[in-house]
């Protein structure tokens, strides 16, 4: 397992991190296989979504902030009720398919780790499995 | 790694791929494992409810419809900013346990793409990882 | 793959199986790989947060059944097409590295089972995969 550790610098804050993702999963050559791409925390999520217009990320952002207003009435005592709900609308972590040591990403796909509670020093762990070369799946 | 095609033919439409999903996990003969299923787009989703009743999916868009709807105050330009936000919060990938070649669905349970910007051609992703025999986890 | 049983009291309910996870994974020995973390239903679902403050689950039902009201115009004749869509919402399963036979969870991260319609009897499915030990990643 490896860790990528993210520094943000915003409350809400959508973090490109594809070509870290894709430089371990390159060099640990695996031919078939999975990666799961992992937030350890509570308050931040992980999601898949176009990373060729930053407009796309700023309206799942802002839709979001809509949806789960900041303030609002909750129960929790930290003023951070929306960014725990968050997180668990986005999810905590994306699996991705591997072939030959590739992100088996679409054209337009990136990896966003998403800070919902932010700015803090966060960490993504990233898993790697690979499939057996001798499954009658691969032949 | 396998690729299975879809031409939808609305803007939104779930497509149930259950039995095209079984069926390569059943030629794959494996005895213990996980199949990813993966919308390799930003536009698009993959969920699992039930098949049943078409009612709920229906239900399930037009909530979808209801709180990201198609016009709206979006800064991306081309019109499918709700596609992508429906794509996120639906999330892009189903893990699903396979036990003796099969998918270990519930009862009612489905697998469904999830198109929100239709009608196009479209590419889901079946990665399978099995399960090393001598783990003593099946023992 | 393993099995675990849940009774639930209420409609809407999140019950933590962290513990009841972890000492699955810790018997199973697995060095490096993920677990996953399945419910086998269609109207309920399975997330990551915050297991220290109860009101942060709170919250988050109460945020969910704002958005997504019991009571509302769906086709679904069962009188639960919220509990279905809320399943999808959270999603059905999550997926969480394991190394050296412990759940990778961050310090604040409980696993939760989300009833959305209950009370009733459920299955969570657990599905554990390992890696190669002679994966070079792993070195």
């Amino acid at each position: 397992m490896k860790t990528i550790n993210i520094s943000t610098r915003s409350r809400v804050q959508f973090v490109d991190i594809t070509q870290r993702i894709a430089e371990l999963v390159s060099n640990s050559h695996v031919n078939h296989g999975i990666a799961v791409i992992y937030s350890a925390h509570t308050t931040a999520g992980v999601t898949v979504n176009e990373n060729a217009d930053p407009d796309v990320v700023a309206d799942l952002m802002n839709t979001l902030d809509r949806l789960v207003p900041r303030r609002g009435q909750y129960a929790h005592g930290e003023g951070n009720s929306d960014s725990h709900i968050k997180a668990s609308m986005i999810g905590l972590s994306v699996t991705v398919p591997v072939e030959n040591g590739q992100l088996m990403l679409g054209t337009w796909q990136g990896i966003y780790f998403c800070e919902f509670d932010g700015p803090r020093s966060r960490r993504v762990l990233v898993q790697l499995v690979a499939e057996k070369r001798d499954n009658p799946w691969n032949a």
